[in-house]
């Protein structure tokens, strides 16, 4: 059909830009040179609006909607079905954003996040006060035109996990705190099983870049498709399927930040790579959410990449990277050194277990943002007394608390949430592979990732954004979202570590 | 003024989108896995027609057309006057030109260079006629349009050389080869210095790693500005004059070719990051002309890189990066390995002094293909005549002879001469900058290779595109191109090393 053809022409220019924009970002975090930064911001900015503009055209609007009258709409392909469907979705809730508002957006989200870096250095949280402010207030404005009517929280929630809102999120972190606080309270009467300082030694980037190469291929992340960059702070980026990236960070002392970002970026990165091809140029070919993807990202960060049955089979290559593994840590210690459970103050360094706790105090600060009932300024103390309430520690200073996240000074309001989803989510599928497919003990005890490779991208990767989460968990699983299987995973878990 | 202030706003937005494709372009050559080939094309070819859209449009016609009437363009600074009148220029010869054509040369270069390639490794001439023929003609059509009326092939050699045409080129040459050829002759009679085979080992990439990071440091490139990236080709790519980055490749078992293409891409970008900032934004912030960018890439890779007092000062380093080194070659060894003449098959592989005669080679039958006495099908035939006539070599294969280089498949036909330009502009600047400041051996000996920069950089770094090549030399050295001083050069250096 000549219609569809000229609209996937069209689609194709703003992918371009698109494509273009993002690795300029990519390149911005990994290679360019210091001075490089005022001329890539100000491309990545052209790009983005470029790009807008011809997203929010009168051009898409004719396309879409002569798409959408039936006896076009019946012509179409399953896949093109629903790309018209979802694209005419997003347009109607874009197409009446003034331009300069995206611009203002993106003009200011990057400034925020350069006033960030230093305010953090600074521990100075008064210089973000009035960014924060802008930023809610323009994140406001834009659901004043996208979803008009709609509680502006639950419209950002949408952004990254459609179906989702504040109320439903609520109810089920509660439920998930129920089940994780007896844990934490269990395990702090326990001395921890292994003294994690053991484990602390010198390890040359060399060694760890060739250990990552092992990992990488473990996993199965293909690097015909993908390549491994270094950053202060690990992503993914990129196009799925063909060009998806990932980054990661090498600390000096410490073989695991590097070890568990690696198995982390790579489920994103798998994820993306086993999209289905032909959803290319659609705009379907990418994860359908945020939440599903961190719970492809923490399924083989933590439910494979934790799991003692998977390092029975790969100590011995750690121990041939790392000479000061094979003399000083055993299998045994490894393991502990891994799973050892300690509330802290920093999210990205926090343990399996106390991780969802450092979001739920995030979503429950967000929501009262956006609701009125706090205000910016208050944000600091508010934030100390529930760090204080639900983990037991506080901060000493607004680096190590409110301060210590890009995403808010990024403008990405409504996005913490999508990580515990994704843990909740992780451990709905991990159940239902054991039902179906056999125990993960069993499967990591004989080497076969690539088994669960299979079973996540054949019910997962392979649709894209051809299903909503909410289709995803109820075709996978049969049910509804429901934090019940990572609370018995991790209940039997740290039982076992910890001799609960 | 606010008419000017609008047109530099219309500038930066090509500027963006150039920036955007420069990236692209540095990311497929360094970093891009196999598999995000299409995508990046699609958005090269994409970013390149929008951009060239922007340039050939209504508005800067409009634009340059008020700002070159007389009320206006006197009350320009003078950048900005140099900018209007260049711009003028330019966009007279291009506004003609018909958007398909400049779209189709894009593709079809980009395919020729695919198709290149396969066909070098397979050493299949046959492929690559069709390409070449159509290249050709493409070229013709497009020079019909910027230059109707001009020979094409002058057309050409002026887009990399503005003010040269092939007659002058010729005799330039003819003076260059008559002045080289008794020096290769003599040479062909002695025994080499040196038997360069002793300098073959195996060098890991790290050690190579560091000597370079040590040669860049040294010759005084910017990494604030700048990056070292990796790659088969070694190549300058950037943004002038705060992100202007180099590659290069390691040889496992030989140092110097990572050696010389730093110093060599080192040279490119050190002319490039010291363009007058105030540049910027204006399109002149960039080398004036291959043939000036030329002079200073051998500046620093021949004139200053294969200087003995050069290494006097860094061969120290040098064995202590390389155990080999330290162990079994002296630095008089050394120096002869990096200056020894040998007539060659391979362009980029070729000593200093028989380098020149390549590119006499590849002018000779690009004017030959232009002005049709020489058919594509019979330039395999008519290459291996010239080399054996003017070196004394014949290649058995296609790879070794017509195929070895990317340029014509990418569509660059005008560029080679400009090569020998640079080495002929190298040798006045040289003879200039003893003149006015002192010696190179005495400079070098004295490690004071910033001098040496500082003058290039105020003689004519700084400028960028704001004097013509013609203008660069005239100011600078008093006289117009001539190729006395690189012979004069040549004699002594060979003269002294070969005891002729």
């Amino acid at each position: 059909m000549k219609l569809l053809k000229d609209f996937k022409a069209h689609l194709q220019q703003m992918n371009n830009f698109q494509h273009a924009a993002s690795v300029l970002y990519w390149d911005m975090q990994t290679i360019m040179p210091k001075n490089g930064a005022q001329a890539h911001i100000e491309a990545l900015t052209q790009l983005s609006d470029h790009s807008f503009k011809l997203w929010a055209s009168e051009k898409t609007d004719n396309f879409l909607t002569k798409l959408s009258e039936s006896s076009n709409f019946e012509q179409l392909d399953d896949i093109s079905k629903i790309m018209v469907t979802k694209l005419k979705e997003d347009f109607d809730r874009d197409k009446n954003i003034p331009p300069e508002l995206v611009s203002r957006r993106t003009t200011r989200t990057n400034q925020s996040e350069q006033a960030w870096k230093t305010a953090k250095n600074a521990d100075d949280f008064e210089t973000m006060v009035p960014y924060f402010q802008e930023i809610i207030d323009i994140s406001k404005e834009i659901v004043s035109y996208t979803d008009p009517g709609k509680d502006p929280y639950d419209a950002l929630l949408n952004n990254y996990e459609k179906g989702m809102d504040a109320e439903s999120i609520a109810t089920i972190f509660e439920q998930l705190r129920k089940g994780t606080v007896p844990i934490i309270e269990a395990i702090s009467t326990k001395k921890a099983p292994f003294d994690e300082s053991k484990v602390l030694a010198k390890f040359p980037k060399l060694e760890q870049q060739k250990f990552a190469d092992y990992l990488m291929n473990v996993i199965g992340y293909d690097l015909d498709s993908g390549v491994l960059g270094e950053t202060e702070h690990p992503f993914t980026a990129g196009d799925a399927p063909n060009d998806v990236r990932i980054t990661t960070h090498y600390h000096e002392k410490d073989i695991r930040p590097a070890i568990f970002s690696v198995l982390h970026e790579g489920g994103h990165a798998i994820y993306e790579q086993h999209i289905d091809k032909r959803l290319i140029g659609t705009g379907l070919n990418t994860g359908t959410s945020m939440g599903i993807h961190e719970s492809q990202s923490r399924f083989y960060e933590n439910i494979i990449g934790r799991n003692k049955n998977f390092w029975a089979n790969h100590y011995d290559k750690l121990k041939e990277c790392f000479p000061y593994y094979n003399n000083n840590i055993s299998l045994d210690d490894f393991y502990q050194s891994i799973n050892t459970v300690n509330p802290s103050l920093i999210r990205i360094e926090a343990d399996e277990l106390t991780y969802n706790m450092h979001i739920i105090v995030r979503f429950e600060l967000e929501k009262a943002l956006f609701d009125g009932s706090l205000a910016v300024k208050d944000l600091p103390e508010v934030w100390r007394e529930k760090m204080k309430a639900y983990l037991g520690v506080e901060p000493k200073s607004n680096k190590d608390g409110v301060l210590q996240d890009v995403h808010w000074p990024a403008g990405l309001f409504g996005y913490f949430p999508s990580y515990t989803l994704g843990n909740i989510y992780s451990g709905q599928f991990l159940e239902q592979f054991e039902k179906e497919i056999c125990s993960m003990d069993t499967i990591l005890a004989n080497n076969e990732i690539n088994k669960v490779t299979e079973w996540l991208a054949k019910n997962i990767h392979q649709y894209g954004k051809m299903k909503t989460p909410v289709e995803i968990i109820q075709d996978t699983c049969g049910g509804s979202v429901d934090p019940k299987a990572i609370i018995k995973y991790y209940t039997n878990k740290y039982t076992k570590i910890y001799n609960l």
